[in-house]
């Protein structure tokens, strides 16, 4: 058994969330802020046996990797168009991940 | 030293409290959700000595172990009861617990 | 690479964080009660490297050690002064500390 803590992005959380469900890994979910990530994160703590950490990485990598993805700038606050509104580009996403080594695990 | 990480359900979390307060067991609490128990639930992280594990696991045990409880079916919305509503069998509490090393522990 | 695991006063957690940034220290922040520390506390994840520890470990000594400040004893209720109103020294701030080894690090 191992512990994964892993820190993502509040936007991929939920995504993660049902991922997990699906390939009934037991994740839970803690409302973190700051450190590696600037945007609000959600840190999950994962109990699972050593054989399925890759399978769980991999979830995590597809679910949560850094991307780049445009995004419109937005609308000045009276409405108006104030010059040219290209889309720019922005990172979002990443995760920081963490396995930890566990003495023992109980459930009562 | 080492760390236990307890996942239990919110309405055993005050409880639980407790009865570590009376043993003067540190335990530091999270708010957490979704993963091992499908309820809200509380993550405790718990400091302590290797000798008093034990102590920390019989306490979680027995305030948080999972059994039966019977529940009334809720009401329909208007107060009125259509058919029978016998008391049903549901199943409450729960716990999952880690063990983790320790390298340092320290307090300033 | 380690996790620090530190639990401080909810007082000292802004100006902790701060200090985590200005040393580019990567520190996820949980919001906690209860436990080592009486009041209302916070509890930083802290992925670091090993020979970062000691330096970590000052940071945190440094800005939530346990120290004695003094205090107006609050005014009662209907604004008067009963008697007399000395400050009272009271115990503020401290820090619990863990260290925990880690078997794998990876961001995505
Ligand atoms: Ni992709
Ligand atoms: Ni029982
Ligand atoms: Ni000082």
């Amino acid at each position: 058994m191992k512990m994964i803590i892993a820190i993502v992005q509040d936007k991929d959380a939920n995504r993660l969330s049902n991922e997990f469900i699906d390939a009934n890994i037991h994740a839970t979910r803690l409302s973190t802020t700051g450190g590696f990530l600037k945007a609000g994160n959600t840190t999950f703590l994962i109990g699972i046996e050593e054989k399925r950490i890759d399978e769980a990485m991999t979830i995590i990598k597809e679910t949560s990797h850094a991307r780049q993805q445009f995004m419109n700038p937005s609308l000045n606050l009276d409405g108006s168009e104030h010059g040219s509104s290209y889309p720019v580009e922005v990172q979002v996403g990443g995760a920081t991940v963490f396995v930890l080594p566990v003495d023992q695990f109980m459930q009562f």
